[in-house]
C-alpha cells in the first residue's frame, strides 16, 4: 500500500493508492501525522472495503507524505563504499546523527543554497517512518512491525557545516532549512520488503551514486533494533538509513550550485528531483 | 516574569507568576506550547491589567514549562575546565548535537536508569527556549529577542553509549527517555540576563559542578547568532548551552546507581531533584 500527501488549491489532500485508485483520506484520518500512524493499516481496509472517495493523481503535486514529524534520525557510514569516499573505515556499530524537524521537505521543492554554503552535497538514501513506539526491542520483536513505511529521502549535507565548522558532530551542516525532501510515497512494509532495492541519483541528468540496499553494512531491522537501544522512536520518527558512494564529498564531482537540478530514486518508491537555487539578495 | 505548567488533578495548568502571585494561564492561552511562544508577552500584560485568575502554588508540583517542543540542541564542550576533565581542547566555534524532543521531562520526576547503562552522568545546563524562528541573525540583529526564556536543564547522559558505543557522534547517549529534565521555572530574559548565573549539581547532596555562566566560552547571544548560521531555530526549542566541569565522566566522581539523588540549580531558576531508579524487570 502506498500513501501520499497532494498539494491541492485546498491545501493537503492524504491519499491511499490501491491497485490503480487513489482515494481521499481526508476524512478517515485528517492528515497523515505522528498521531494518525496508526490508522494507516485500517484506512487499506477502508479502500479495499470500497468506504473511500477516489481521487485523480494527474498532475498531482506531493508534499512530504508525513507532517509534523518529531525526530529525524539518521545513520551515517553504512554503506562500505560510502565511508571508505568519506575517508572512514566501515563502522562496528550504527552511527547516529539527528537533523532538526524544520529540515523535512515536499520530495521536488527547489533548495535554497544558503548564502555561505560553498560545499553542498546530495545523499539519496531509504527512509522509514515510525509506526508505533520502539524501545529496547529484544530478538522476540520483529522491528519491521514498529516501521510505517519507507519511502525516497535527500539528506542533503553542506560539508563545510558538518565536517570544517562541526568539532566533529555532523548535524551543524545536517539541518539546513529544507535538507530532508522526503517522497512522493510512504510505501508500507509488506510491499517493499524482501528484495534489495537499486538507489541511485544524478545531477543534470548525470549519474552520480548507482547502488543497492543489499550493500548496506546494517540493515533496515538491524538500525531499528538497535537504535531502540539507546532512545524510544516515536510514530512519525523518520529514520534515514545511510547514502551509498557518488558524492561530492568524494571528490569525483564538483559541489551543488544554482541551477543543478539533482534527481533521486530508489526502486518502487519513486523518485524526486530538486533545482537548486540562490537565496534571495537580503533587504 | 516567570511561567511554568503545574501538575493538578485537573490535568496541567499553565500559569505565570507576577510578583508575588501566581495566575492561571489556561484561558488566555490554552497551554504554553511551541505555538504559544508569542503569547508569553501579551500574558504578562493581562496579568499586570489583572485580568487572570490567581492561583496558588502551595504544594505545586512542576511539569516541564513547555510541551510539544520539536528541536532539543545542545551545546557540548562550552565550559573550558569540563572540556578538559573530557579530554578535549576548547572549541574554536560552538559544537552542537541533538537530543530526540521525547527526552523532554518534568524537573522533578523520577529517572529511569537503562538496564543496559552503566556510566549514567549528570550535567546541570543553561537551558534556552526559542520564542521565534532565527534564520541566519546578522549582526543588527539582538539574539535575545529570538529567546522566550530560560530554565534550568540536566542533560543526563550515559557515556558509554556516547562515547565507546556512537562512533564519535554523541546523540547516542543523550537520548535515554526523560534524560532532559527542565523547569520548574521559564524566566524571560528580562528578569536574568545581565548578572552571571551560578549553576551548581549535587548527587545525595555532596556538591559535584560549582560554576558560572561567566565562564562560558560562547555566550547565549552567540550561541542563538551562530547556530542560526546553520539551522533555523522555530520558536519552542530548547537549546541547552553546555556543562561546567564536576561530571563523573571526568573520574572524579561514581557514576548514578539506582536510589541516588541528583540536585541542580542556577540562581534565580530554580532547582531540580531527580531519583534514580532501576527499571523495572521485562514481563
Amino acid at each position: 500500500m502506498k500513501f501520499a500527501r497532494l498539494r491541492t488549491s485546498n491545501g493537503i489532500t492524504p491519499v491511499i493508492v490501491s491497485g490503480e485508485e487513489a482515494y481521499d483520506l481526508t476524512e478517515f484520518l485528517g492528515d497523515i501525522t505522528p498521531n494518525t500512524m496508526d490508522l494507516l493499516d485500517p484506512a487499506a481496509v477502508a479502500a479495499a472495503n470500497g468506504k473511500l472517495t477516489r481521487v485523480s493523481l494527474a498532475d498531482a503535486k506531493f508534499a512530504a507524505p508525513i507532517s509534523h514529524t518529531g525526530a529525524v534520525i539518521a545513520i551515517g557510514m553504512n554503506y562500505a563504499a560510502h565511508a571508505a569516499e568519506s575517508g572512514a573505515a566501515p563502522p562496528k556499530l550504527p552511527v547516529m546523527f539527528m537533523k532538526t524537524p524544520n529540515t523535512l521537505a515536499a520530495p521536488d521543492d527547489p533548495f535554497v543554497i544558503p548564502a555561505r554554503s560553498v560545499k553542498m552535497d546530495w545523499e539519496v538514501e531509504l527512509a522509514m517512518v515510525i509506526k508505533k513506539r520502539a524501545y529496547e526491542l529484544d530478538e522476540d520483536d520483529d522491528p519491521l512491525d514498529y516501521v510505517a513505511g519507507f519511502a525516497v529521502a535527500d539528506d542533503l549535507s553542506e560539508r563545510t557545516f558538518q565536517i570544517e565548522e562541526s568539532g566533529g558532530q555532523w548535524s551543524k551542516g545536517k539541518c539546513v532549512p529544507g535538507s530532508t525532501p522526503l517522497g512522493p510515497w510512504l510505501v508500507s512494509p509488506d510491499d517493499v520488503v524482501g528484495s534489495p532495492l537499486r538507489l541511485r541519483s544524478f545531477v543534470n541528468d548525470e549519474p552520480r551514486q548507482d547502488s543497492s540496499t543489499a550493500d548496506m553494512i546494517f540493515d533496515c531491522p538491524t538500525i531499528i533494533r538497535h537504535l531502540s537501544q539507546y532512545l524510544a522512536l516515536e510514530p512519525g520518527d523518520i529514520v534515514l538509513t545511510g547514502t551509498p558512494e557518488g558524492v561530492a564529498l568524494s571528490g569525483r564531482f564538483p559541489y551543488l550550485k544554482p541551477g543543478d537540478v539533482v534527481r533521486i530514486e530508489i526502486d518502487g518508491l519513486g523518485s524526486q528531483t530538486q533545482t537548486m537555487v540562490a537565496p534571495e539578495a537580503r533587504a
